[in-house]
């Protein structure tokens, strides 16, 4: 802990910031501050990252916008009732969660909102840049833990998206086309806050947006937290692959219930959301393999999601062979713990200079930010470990003073 | 291919080269050589591996011992009845395999066999010299692939198998009390053979064993191939860790059939199988977690192995979920092509002057090796695999004439 | 066995008869013929049907329609390729193959045939009373093993298949728009055929052939063989519901290869197959529960089908658990038995006078044929087979001689 | 409800009533009692038991032995963190909880008890009789849910334990052996009160008990409720029977935490569980099978119990497949409902003049009383619940005045 004169509290801009996700990891980080939970789930707590000066657990500030005016108390109750957390928890961090339920301005649905996208993005910015001020906060992370959004039909050819000064021009005219969730990535990059698609949104996977990220000197992360079966695919591609076995089929079914169900199931939601996974998958395999992924919404499913993943196989001399996997977890509690972990890396990554795509972020994501567009990242989890743990050491001398600071 | 002026073959010397996994590899190699099949499961075919200067395929001449006087086309005409390997191979390879066949020397048991230890090794290094002359072989691998012995009571703290000189002058005596295996690992070495321990019978996992290999400039490998549970195990494990998740029971299920099972289940030999089961997961995870490993004869399984494993963990805040896995696999198949990577990766260890523990080969093995008797071996599937990369550059420089060659 | 004096052989004429199912159903019969086979599988060869006076095995003879004109000996040596059936038993069975080949019969795919329905009919009664003819058989029953056709749009609540009046006028017209497994079950009710649904495809399904059977006294049974899932389904519901367990969802996703694989995958035909799947499940539970069925074309299955299916459920006090199976079956060597078993139950049927739906065949299907359109049928398992089994004393008696017999 | 003239309460005795399945009924009829639950789970809620004149679930009224003196309230509220019923029921019932837990008297073990048989037996039916009297019960139901005890070396061939005459005799000599579980069954009998074996430990389960419970008019049921494992045996080994389907192997993990995995994980006990188990399936099956159950003692699995088993069955043609099923259930939450259920039979099967082995109970248990020691027992699930339906009806008239009521 740090008195505020040294080092000022970090902020954690969440959009979405009352649903499940957001609201448990800011119960978490109350839960870690008031030592009633261990750092479980939390990557960037472990010995390898004690040196890299992130900001504390304890050093974290919320805030966010939400469509919802649903309370965060009320939003975690409801998640403890779920089992998602401990029945007692919500009581005993009430006052961090009412702070944190004060610092969250609402969000207006774009259908009907009758500003143009310059008036749109000014607002987000403004938004960011008072809690800023009145938190005396050193930097505000921006993480996008909305509901996914349906995939941009004609994306990612838009002629205007290619090129900051295209877009520039564009939003001059009003005709940017800009998806909400790009809408926010530009307003956090111009506001100077280094920003997290945790979802597979747009976001700031846009060309125009990494020169702009790279322009500002501000890093940004994505997209698509993987938390469920995307995590076991990374482990288990590589494992068949490293050993030459030939993955003949992979097939996965996810039943998911909670918000998340009812937005992804069999909708241009879940498109985005599949064409993510099998993305990946293909990349781990080196070519598309036989088999389709399925989302279904099972709303008695509650926050549990379960995957189950058939995989067929050849070996040697043309043997058939299957690997099934089954994985049941708790959606928000895997999650929550790398909404923080990104907070502190983003946070720390930017104190000491990052800009544009932050690879080392790849570990957390479905379909990770390549270092530029003519790269391919790696999608292999236990590499992509390796190259978090890689840049740890690099960040854990003394940064330079900021300019201004 | 080469000729045998430029590049004699290199011999693998198979213990136990009549059971599932020896016939496997040796009809396997065969159809490779014939252009029948392609190198599936072959972990040294890919890429990476081209210009490491490993034997051919086409290059491997097998012979070895056995108790079993049924021939290996009889053995390969049964695999292919239980579905292990096609149909119409055997036929297709039949000369090779009767080649090979003409190649196996009767194993006799230790049991009734009135020798002393050091007739037994004599005996055996006569065989391995005989091979090698005969065939005009480079070099020989020895591969242990019979039965697994059950653990030896007492062991490892034998007073004599610490250093070399005990042990010669205990095997002078007679009465070094080596297993079965270790007598082989000592014939070898003293052969100036390479050797590896597919199983996890203690084979070379002696001190003095060890400094045996040290001092006569020759490479070994073990213990225990990993190909299907641990293969998972090692994969899984470190994905858990890497996550901050907190694993709280581990339990698995193994139904074989074949001569494994009835070989393993619930015998001392089981539990050397289970114990270093056990001992890899409670590496991986840091420390032991509830739960038990079962390995049961199922004769109906045939050459399949199926196990199921079910993780209990907890996450953020204490959330409690599971996964299960399910690997249904022909442990012949999978087996088969790493004793060939095994034979080819010893066979250019000891061409480039390796000697003692072949730490690059822990990607095959349930409980690797260690560099020496102070180091932790690495148990991780992916970090395993970066070691093995990392070492085929290492070798692809034409090596020194050997002397003697 | 019987003379062909005493008891004349019964045919069984298959539409879709060079298909997987059809030609492991022909292997199977001649394999039980020629001794080469154990009735595993074959539900009507216990003792508790001994007094049945069912036709044996050895006395079905096979013929059918079929729009391939790849012969069943060739079929047969795919499906021995595939691990479906003994690699040596099509050379061993060649001669009965040849003689079920030779009665087969050109299908015409309806797209292009310039008859009208009137005269397909007729040359499929043409085809029918040939085979009974030539072969001397006392009598022909017909299953329907093509593929499943797509629901037919509107079906229902056409106008004229509600009565036989209708129908006929219809026809004569040549607007009844019955699909071609309904002109099937007309052909074979006129005929004097005992009629089986083998798919989920309309066939005599349609109350004006029902009228029609019950004028000529033919029994007809289907629809839909349950042989994975849905068996399962089956037993498993009612094992719930009569614990009193709320269900709350069932997920099931299926992974097909082979020709049904291509069929059923994500077209009309799979919404016909998972209507019927779901109708049952709906029945057995007593209401719709969350949760979907898909069916994958997985082509690397072959002819094997991988079903999982996951049931979430609550117990007492509103505990929430779940039940999980994946069902690895081999779809044909699951569907030829009980071809023979409704062959010889449908034969015996007949004989002794029943006449309309054959309600003790509901055991065999997914989506059984009610008594009478009022009647809502039994679709649990355990039940479904006391039906079957108390029908067989009622035919135990030697029945009556047939009027011409 | 009915007033106390009319038709006094009925008890309910449990030995082992601080026990987690005790506890998780006594809260579980309070809250069926307050309208706080719907009787999932119940199997005699439902309408085909409506006109059976069961006691209702609002007359039960508890009582029991136990060595434990934690009270109801505080095993309720552990229940209720583990998440075995709902957080907010223990307070919500908690009146009706002291009550029963003013009625248990303290058991002490049995070693260490300087009483003789007899004395032990004697104190035991006091208990029973001050529990009628003091509550003004009409009858009282005995119902065994403590620890299982291990089996009796040399039982069943106990000499005195065939002929009731032969054990009053050791009983006066003080060398009857019986274990703690028949003394019980002993004492209930005596009293009058019907007696239930919900585990497997011996119990009523003697020749001798047997005559005693005929000859004293009261009715008992057994053996081991089946709640998990078994219940999916009991209905998919019929399954696959009724198919013909050749079952080769039947292998199965149970993993239990709790106090039932502590007590039954590689046990005396555990063989007692584990030979009940495979009694069952080996009659289902009509042969034993290869493969073995295991029960594994994981405590972080809690009160939930996760079973898998593996299935190796063969199909026409000699083709194998398997079928696999994963069951998460919350034992305490399957158990309760069923002790409720039992409590409601045995005391209607008593006011009807039941005695004996109370068959149509066999629907709850995986080791049922036969009718007689000549009878063999139904195992199959489905069967067992149809005998149950029919003898409800067989009940459903106004019973004579009992004699003396």
């Amino acid at each position: 802990m740090t008195s505020a004169d040294e080092a000022p509290a970090t902020g954690v801009w969440l959009v979405g910031a009352r649903g499940s996700v957001a609201v448990t990891a800011i119960v978490g980080a109350a839960a870690l501050r008031a030592g009633l939970a261990e750092p479980v789930g939390c990557v960037t707590a472990g010995p390898r990252f004690a040196a890299a000066r992130l900001p504390d657990y304890a050093d974290l500030v919320f805030g966010g916008h939400d469509i919802s005016d649903v309370s965060i108390l009320k939003q975690a109750a409801e998640l403890a009732d779920d089992g998602v957390i401990p029945a007692a928890l919500p009581g005993a961090v009430a006052d961090d969660l009412r702070a944190a339920d004060a610092a969250i301005r609402p969000a207006t649905p774009r259908a009907g909102d009758p500003r143009s996208a310059r008036q749109r993005i000014s607002g987000l910015i403004a938004d960011l840049e008072e809690f800023r001020a009145a938190r005396r906060l050193r930097r505000v992370v921006v993480i996008n833990v909305a509901s996914t959004e349906p995939p941009i039909p004609g994306h990612p050819d838009h002629p205007d998206h290619w090129r900051l000064a295209d877009l520039e021009a564009a939003l001059d005219r009003d005709d940017a086309d800009l998806p909400a969730s790009s809408e926010y990535a530009y307003a956090a990059l111009r506001a100077g806050c280094p920003y997290v698609d945790f979802t597979p949104s747009t976001g700031a996977r846009l060309p125009a947006l990494d020169e702009l990220a790279r322009s500002v000197g501000v890093p940004y992360a994505g997209s698509d937290a993987k938390t469920g079966e995307t995590l076991l695919v990374s482990a288990l591609a590589p494992m068949l692959t490293s050993r030459a076995l030939r993955v003949r089929s992979w097939s996965g079914t996810n039943l998911l219930g909670g918000g998340d169900g009812a937005t992804l199931a069999d909708t241009g939601a879940a498109a985005s959301k599949t064409a993510s996974k099998r993305r990946g998958l293909d990349r781990l395999l080196g070519a598309p393999v036989e088999g389709r992924t399925h989302i279904d919404n099972v709303p008695a499913q509650g926050g549990w999601k379960t995957a189950w993943d058939h995989i067929g196989f050849e070996g040697f001399l043309g043997v058939r062979m299957t690997m099934q996997f089954t994985w049941q977890g708790c959606d928000s509690a895997l999650a929550a713990p790398l909404v923080l972990d990104l907070a502190r890396l983003l946070a720390r990554a930017h104190e000491c200079g990052a800009a544009g795509a932050f690879t080392p972020a790849s570990f957390f994501f479905k379909d990770p930010v390549p270092a530029t567009e003519h790269d391919e990242p790696d999608y292999r989890l236990a590499n992509q470990y390796e190259a978090l743990l890689s840049w740890a050491p690099s960040v854990a001398v003394e940064p330079e003073p900021e300019a201004g600071s």
